[in-house]
Formats: structure tokens, C-alpha cells, sequence
């Protein structure tokens, strides 16, 4: 029963159908119908204009949308355990042409606008320092936190402020959109965002992301700068039309709900274990190696999260059996 | 009746059933168990132990082997013609950081080796001009002439000569195998290649190629520069699963085999009019603009190419009945 | 008796006594009271508010601007003989982050309006084709010739139609100036130019080249570039003062002045020998290589220049006997 | 009085009399006398066959060679208070195409053996994140501390232990030699060192750094490199000359024994104000605004350095009366 990661599940039936049904000649690249649907399906989605470009990864999303807003020379603001600075093999630094990261602090991974506000005070105003041009957070956050429409306004207040680019990692922005019951709209470019990197793939899609830009302004940058960096797919109709696929009446909700409720349960189980409160999919528990052993042993596979620390992640096809089981499993250690 | 693109064909059947059988839960990223079966699958295909990485696009397997093959500092011979010059929108810039392309001549897309040694003889070997540290070849070429074993070994000898790497862009690989009827281990590593970017996605596959390295050494950069490029697929599987299901039983030749005979009914059509030989899946024809607007009145698809010149491009899944008519056509004209 | 290059003369006498002048605590970097002269010191010299920034090469010069004005996803269209792509080690490249050199034709190193929009024309206005952003020429020409300002306005021209920015490389500005006797102003904004490369080393000054920038926008972006990219010295002082000692009384103007009579008095030695009409302070003649064996037996000291052809340069300070020996010399062959 | 800087200070009288006395005609670049001497000048003062690049500056020297240790895809680990992390406009990245720096703690800027393993025990080895390829250290360090040869030794096993070039920022290595007593074998390559930046502009020189290459493998690429990077001076001679005066009769270490004097002055004065022992030429102390007020009052010019504290700076030529009117002031405060 496997519980380590949302990004090794299967796709979603109706993701294959579409992908199947997509398989015909049309024009290559992103000329075919599929394609050319994506800037309405999302225009409608986030209740204003906006470009939508498939990518068939999260890093492919990310670094495209922070070399559009941040030039070479300049930095990116994000978290020390974003999943940029973390596990993205330095490809910010490869998109960007050698922009810096720079690192702040703050609880599951969460920045406060104070938090922001003081690192950008800090940097001297001449050339000998890397000014900033970006900021960019994760939501949910890489310890499952979530940030709301008026936690992301506040810091889009300081990104602007500041003339900062304001990008959101939406791995799960799926589910923080349930966890929150706020709008699209309202979580990101109302809140003030440039980019969102809305991600599929942990969340019933096969391998296509969607990049979408609030800042129409960048989309023809964005363009190129997919086709450049080897992203431009020859049939990428059958990454719009998974897509498509789980726009359609809202199976990205469901999906998103059914993985938030498993971790829900997990996260009930044993609430004094948890590292930090159960906002989306991921839960975090103190346990000794002596418990994680024993779950092992009881058929659970998850990831150890440094010492004394597990991380436990659901999938939209979480099984309720395995889900209840390992809650029961948790609450008897 | 569209004869502009194998690059826009459907996938085989074969490869979509591939895809949905391993649609299910197993290890992320390249751990899975299609991804692990890659490298025996090409060594046993090239009769020697090889690394082979998936990749989602043609752009991609070249930069990422021309990059590790020449540092940002020296260049890169090819082709003037070749398509990471011409249609990857400077996409060896980007993954090798600056290095340069220097661009030679040929007929046909076609380089010979003297030309090759004639350009490298014109380099001063000093710090002030940019020294070759890789030569690049298409084969088939972007004119759909093919290179034998032979004359790849002849450049393979001038690039070793040079201590340049060697490397094929192989996107129409599979029609250069059906036509030469030499194996692919005399056409690429016996011959001195370094690197093959070998293509599956214009002969049937939907959206993978593969990176073959005879020089084993370079796997471990090259793995590490996929990731960083954000071309490492959390769901690696269904990229490796159409790999696996065109190699089988020899689907990939079976599916060139198909395109290079439609190629040949249509360049016996009217032999006066060709504009290069008929070696692979590409006719250049010489058509004037009223005979290109009357052939397209009767529903045929194709790309003008330059002031006189048609394209015309077969795929896997040709049908008979329309090249058949498209022969006629042309020998009417 | 040297006439091989003017980047190996001596520095002038008075650039000598600015770096001695200036040889005292100041405020490091560029705010020492000699920098901060330079931007008014063009303003005058140009009739126009500008920036002018001190580095130590032509190279520096030519790539920052250049990497202001492209985007590393982009082009510079330039001449096929131009430095920077001929002569600087890729360093478009890399201080671009891999824009593309797009080549050019022209005699004599000259580009012509047409040969630009036609190149320009070939373009596919799509993603897989690098698109243009700037145009870069020499100004006197690497083969001596010089661009007249209603020339360079033709270009200029084309260059804002097309949307590019405009940059000269003016490695030898001084001698165009001179044999043109047209102001810098008609020469360079006038004429449509955003930045200007403006050389003092091969013309007296010791290591000190200018930066002019006539799209003051392009200021702030260029001193973070020079920093960044290791040129900004912390004692510029010395480089500010070479710069106005040459500037002060018309210096930098007597310098060319010397040097481009010199060339004539050889280029008018032997007219039919002459490749290139002489207009600045390079002359290429047509020799034997016994002709040659015997120049160089007699003491000159000159490069070879491909087969049959030989490169003399003359400097601010050639010896007036040696130019009328060398004249002589010619003659007599 | 100025304390605020050693970059500011004017050259050494013999610096300028060595630039006087280079500038006559040579071979341009770094073919003249002067520069071909450097090699063997340094491999006398390290004991050892060196290569010995000049460059303009230290940050060029710094990250030229970062970046022949360090690939576009790997890191450097460094201190989080190194010149290269702080005050030098992102050029690691710039230089590198992307490589990331890893910050490390450690009082006084200064990094310990233990500190470098335990952060690379914290990366993953995996793809997904970055791993080093490369250590820097600077010494005597940003704080003014110096490392003893045993431990840049101990450093240098853990690097090699790793597989990691070593690099060091010797901006002020002058002063550690002069600090240390020791050779500057025994604290560099003896301790493992594979490149030194070889500060003298802070130390007398006027524009001339050297890159010191133990490692003399190196060499080509980073001559190129230093080519590409705009840092080839045509009068290179002029740089050469400088650090040839320097080395001359120990010049370079009387000039940091003068700084060195001046700064054990200034810290004799007030023990209980410093906030680092004074090991070189820097002096960090705790004073309050109105103490800070009041010594500028009196004439002294310096920096403050976060709240609460000043740092002051002395120079080869600091003045001795002046130095005393210090001391004098801050045992007063």
C-alpha cells in the first residue's frame, strides 16, 4: 500500500480516453484543436484573459514562467524548501541564465510578507548585490500548507511594492483551490500573480502541466522559450487534451478532494504526531524508526523525512481500505 | 489527403496500448520498470552495451547529447541546413550555454568529410577563434538523402582525427536503416559515433525519443541535464513503453519501411522533377505555383519550399489509395 | 619596423600622465570624480545625453551592449567577418546567455540596408526560427573600409523597422570620424544607433575602451552586466582618465588623424595592388609570398592575410620614416 | 582619514614606474615579455610548476576559475559571507552558466572541515538535487581572519575526499602569508589548493590580479575562457608589469606587513570593542552610533557594518600619524 509520492500514480481514466480519442492527424506542435482550446478553457476558468501553454513537467512550468519574469542578473525570493531551490537540479539557474535564489525562512515552507519585506531590505541597493525581480511561493506548500487569496494578496502587495514578479508553484494548487474554497481567480492574479504553474500530473493527469499567465504580456517570451528549451511536443494535443480532460466538468476537484479527504483521515489517526496541520495531501508525523519499521512491516511504503519524521503523501486514487487500515496502523502505535 | 508531416501523424496502435498498459502505480521518474528495461533493450539493438534516456522531443535528445559533448566555450560542425540550426530556435545555445554551430555546406544537407577538415583547416588555433569540440550529422538528412555506413565512418575518422565528438541526429534514423539495409551498429558506433538522438516520434511513437550514448560516459551528465532541462517525466514509463512497444518485434522498421515506400511511388512519379534522390520519406519536387495551386485543388497538403519547390513528407501510416492518386497527379501535371 | 596591428602600439604620453594623475584614494569602483565625468564628457562630444560606461576591452564593450539589447532567445544579425563573431571567443554567447550571430555578406566587411532586409525576409516568423533583435556593424570596417553617417542612417532605417536595436562596434570609431569628417552625432544616434563601442586602445589609450550608450534606458541594466561580468574595476579611475586625456584637445582625433596618413601614404604606394580601397588605417594588398619574403627581409613586420595578401596596420605613432621606407619598398616590388 | 578601504588606495610608486617602463611596442595579448615571465615568476614563489593567468579583477578571477572547476549543473560550497555569494553581482552564475553556490556557517566568515561534511552528507545523491563540484575559501576571509596552512589542509582533504576542486579567494592573501608565516606552498596547493586568486590590487597594485592554476591542466581552458569573458587586454603587458613589480624583492609582502602593522595598532586600542581577533588588515568593532558620530566628527572615514558595529580597513600606505590619531580616538570613546 503505497503512500510516497502522488506523482508515481496512474492517470485518470477519462485522461486516457481523451489522450486516445486525441490521437488523429491535426496540425503538429500547438496548432491543433486541442491546443488552441487551452486559452479559453482557462480565460473561463480564472474568470479573466489569460494564455495557458502545456509543459509536460512542473519544472518545465516553473522555470519557463521565472526566466520570463526574473533576467539573468537579477534573483528569484522564494523559500529554502521550495521545490525550485530543492529538487529542480539547479534548473532555475539553467532557465534564468544564472539568476540567484534567494533563500528565506519560514514555517512548512510558508513565507510571510514580513518575512519578504526584511530580505529585500537587507540587499544593498547598488551593483555588487543581485537585486531581486521575482518572488516565488508554493501552494499548497512542500509540507502541505496552504496559503489563502488574502495570505497570497499580501505578499503580491510586497511583490509589487517592490517591482517583483510574483510566480506560484501550483503542483497542488488543485488542493489548495478545495482546502480553501476560494476561487481560481481569487488565489492567484486577484492576489496579484504574474504566473501559475497549475499542475495535472500529481493529480490524475499522465504528463501534462499547464503554465498559465496572467501577464498575457509574457506568453510570446514563454513561446519561445518552451520551444528553445526542447518542450515544444510535435503532438502536443495529447497534452492538451489531458488537460482538457480534467478541466472538464471539474474532475480536477474531485480528484483534489479525494486525495485531500484521505490525508484527512491519515492525518486524524494521530494528531499529536503531526509536524505540521493536514491542509492538503501530504501529512508529516513524528514516529521512531522503531514505529516507521513496524508500518513497514504492515505493508505501508512512504518516504523517512529526516529523523524521527515520516511523510505519508495521497493520491486522487488513494484506496479507502489501504487508507483506513494505515490510519488504524497509526493510531495503535 | 496531408502529405506536410510525419510529425503530425497519429501514433501506431501498438504504442497506445503500450501507454495504457503501463498506466499504473510504479516507482517515479525513470525507476520504473519500462524505463529500466531501456538500456538492455538498445544494447541488445546495437550490439554493444549502451545507455539509452527517454526524452519527450528531437530538440531535447540533440541538446542534451550536444551539450555534453561540447562545452559552452567551442563549437559544434553542421550542416547550414541542419535542424538544430534551423528549426530548434537556438535551442544548442541554450543547453550547451553559447557554444557556437558552425555552419558548413553540402548538397543535400549532405556533409562530406573533406569539407569538414577544410573548415576545422580554417580555424587559427588560438583563444581568439572558436575551436570545434563536436560534429553533428542528420541521417536521413533534412533533405531526405541518407549517409551509408561508409561515409558516416569517413566523418567519424575526421572527427576523431580532430578529437571533436560525433553525433546523429537521428529523428528519421529508422528510414536511413530500411533504406542503407546496413545495422544500426554500422551506422552509428562502428562508424564512430559518440551519441544517436533516435527518433520515434515521427515513425509511429506519440510523443518519445530516445538518447542512445555509445559513449557510456557521458550518461551520468546526460541524466542530470535532463532533470535540470525539466525534461525528467515523473510518469518516465509512458515514454519508455512506446519505445519498448515500436522496437518490438521491429515495428519501427516495419513502420519505415512503410513511409519510404509511399516516398518512392511518389518520386517514380515524375523522376524530371525531383530535386534531390528519394533515399528516405522526403520528395522535393519542382513544381511551378500553378502546378502546386492545382494539385492542392485537388486536396493535396504539402509545404512549399522556396521559390519553385515543393515538400512532400510520408508518414508510417500512409494511405495507399492517396499516394497513389498524388502519383498520378504529378505525372499528369 | 611594425605594421601588423595598432592594438600593440604604446599608449600615448598623455594618457600615460592621466593614469599617474589619477593615482590617488578616491571612492572605488566608478565614483571617483574621474568617472564621474565621463557621462557629460559625451554628452558634449555627442550633442545629446548619453551614458558612457569605461571598460578595459573592445570585447566587453561589444558583448554588453549586445547582451542589452538581445534576449538570449533571439539573434544579431552582423557580418560574417565581423569581430565579434570572428575574433572574441564566442563571447556574444556568452555574454548573451546563447543568442545566435545571424551572418552576413558584404564586401570588404561592409553590410548594405537590402542585404539586411533580406535576410531578415528569410526569416519564418514563427517559435523553431531564432528571430532578430539587433543589428551590429563595424565602424571602420574590419577591412578598413569606412560607413558613411547617410549609410549608417540606411541601416539605422532598417533596424527600427524591424524592430532591432543598433549597435556599432567602433573599435576604430576615431578613424571613420576622421576620414568621414562627419560629427559623431551624424554618425552614430543620428543615425538611428543605440550603443556605441567606442575604441581608445588602438588609437593611444593604454586599456580603457568606452561603452556610449545613446538609449540611456540601457544604463542600469549595462552596470550590473559589467559587474557581473568581472569589469568593474575598483580603481576605474585609471581607465576614466585615459579616456578623457584622450578626449581633452581633440587627442583621440589627432591619434586617427596620424594613423590614417599613414595608410594613405602606403595604400597611394601601389594602387593597383589594393584589395580594398584604403579609408581608415588598415591596408591589404595583393603580394607574392616572395614579394612578401621580401618586405619582411627588408625589416617590415606585417600579417599574412589568406593566400596572395598581406594586412598592414598603422598606429598614432608610426614612425614617419619607416611608413616612407615600407611605401618605397611597395613601389619597388 | 580614510579607513574604509583597500581597494581605494593609490598603486605603489614602483607599480606605476613598471606600467611606465611597459609601455613600449610588444606582441598584443599575452605575448609579450612581461607576461611570458609570469609563469616562471610564480612557479619560483610557489616552489612548484605553475600557470599564471593576469585578469583586471578579482571577481574575474574568482569565477573564471569557479568556472573551469565547476559545471553548469553542479554547486560550490562556500560561506554565505563569501565575496563570491555577496558582492559580486552573481558572476559565479554568470561565469559558471548556472552553477548554484551551497552557503555554509561559520564565525568570522571562516568555514570548517566538519561544516563542508556535514552539508554534503545532507544532499541527496540523486538527480534531483544539486551536488557540489567545487570548494572556495578566502583567505585571509571577509572578516579579516586568516586560515593557518593545516587548515586549508584539512579543507583540502575534505574536498579531495569528495571529488571537489578547491579554490581560493586570496583578494588579501598577502596579508594571511604575512599573518601566518607560513609559505605560500604550505597554504595553497601543499594544502590541496587547485587555484588561488592572487589579490594585488587591494595590496599596491593599480588594476592587475593573477589567477594562479596549480592544477595546470586547467590552463587552456581557462585562457580561453579568459578570452570569452572580455578579459584578454591587448596591452596585457601592462598587468604583467604590475604584478612583476609586486613580486619584485618581496614588494607584495612588505606592503601587507604595513597593513597588517596598521591594523594590530588599531586593535591594541580597544581589546574589548572587537569583534573579530585582528588577523589581517581588517578591524570589526562595537561602537555606538553616537561613537560612530563622533569619530567621523574627528575626521575618520569608515563603514558601518550591520547595528552596533564599524569596520575599518587599513592600506599598504596607510599613514602612521593618522593611524595613531585613531587608536587614540577609539581608546578614548
Amino acid at each position: 500500500m503505497r503512500f510516497f509520492s502522488d506523482n508515481a500514480a496512474p492517470a485518470h481514466p477519462k485522461v486516457m480516453e481523451a489522450i486516445e480519442r486525441s490521437n488523429r492527424l491535426d496540425t503538429a506542435y500547438d496548432g491543433d484543436e486541442w491546443s488552441r482550446r487551452l486559452d479559453s478553457a482557462f480565460s473561463d476558468l480564472f474568470e479573466q484573459d489569460v494564455k495557458a501553454l502545456w509543459v509536460s513537467t512542473g519544472t518545465a512550468a516553473n522555470c519557463l514562467a521565472l526566466a520570463a519574469l526574473c533576467p539573468p542578473y537579477r534573483g528569484i525570493l522564494c523559500h529554502r524548501d521550495a521545490h525550485i531551490e530543492v529538487d529542480e537540479a539547479g534548473a532555475p539557474g539553467f532557465f534564468t541564465g544564472g539568476a540567484k535564489l534567494i533563500l528565506l525562512d519560514g514555517a512548512g515552507a510558508k513565507l510571510a510578507p514580513e518575512t519578504v519585506e526584511a530580505a529585500i531590505g537587507l540587499i544593498r541597493k547598488d551593483v555588487h548585490q543581485v537585486q531581486p525581480a521575482a518572488l516565488s511561493i508554493t501552494n499548497a506548500t512542500e509540507y502541505g500548507l496552504v496559503y489563502r487569496a488574502s495570505e497570497v494578496g499580501a505578499l503580491g502587495d510586497v511583490a509589487h511594492k517592490n517591482g517583483l514578479g510574483f510566480h506560484m508553484d501550483g503542483a497542488r494548487f488543485a488542493n489548495a483551490v478545495v482546502t480553501t474554497g476560494e476561487t481560481p481567480a481569487d488565489l492567484t492574479w486577484r492576489a496579484g500573480l504574474d504566473a501559475l504553474s497549475f499542475g495535472f500530473v500529481k493529480n490524475g493527469g499522465l504528463n501534462a502541466e499547464c503554465l498559465v499567465l496572467f501577464d498575457t504580456d509574457l506568453a510570446d517570451e514563454v513561446a519561445v522559450r518552451r520551444k528553445r528549451a526542447g518542450h515544444l511536443s510535435s503532438k502536443g494535443r495529447m497534452l492538451a487534451a489531458q488537460i482538457l480532460a480534467l478541466l472538464e466538468d471539474d474532475l480536477w476537484l474531485d480528484n483534489a478532494r479525494a486525495s485531500n479527504a484521505a490525508a484527512q483521515a491519515l492525518g486524524k489517526a494521530s494528531p499529536g504526531r503531526l509536524v505540521y496541520p493536514v491542509e492538503a495531501n501530504e501529512i508529516f508525523l513524528r514516529v521512531t524508526p522503531e514505529e516507521a519499521a513496524s508500518l513497514r512491516a504492515e505493508g505501508f511504503d512512504f518516504y523517512d523525512w529526516g529523523p524521527g519524521e515520516i511523510r505519508l503523501v495521497t493520491s486522487w486514487d488513494q484506496d479507502e481500505h489501504a487508507v483506513r487500515k494505515l490510519a488504524d496502523a497509526i493510531s495503535k502505535l
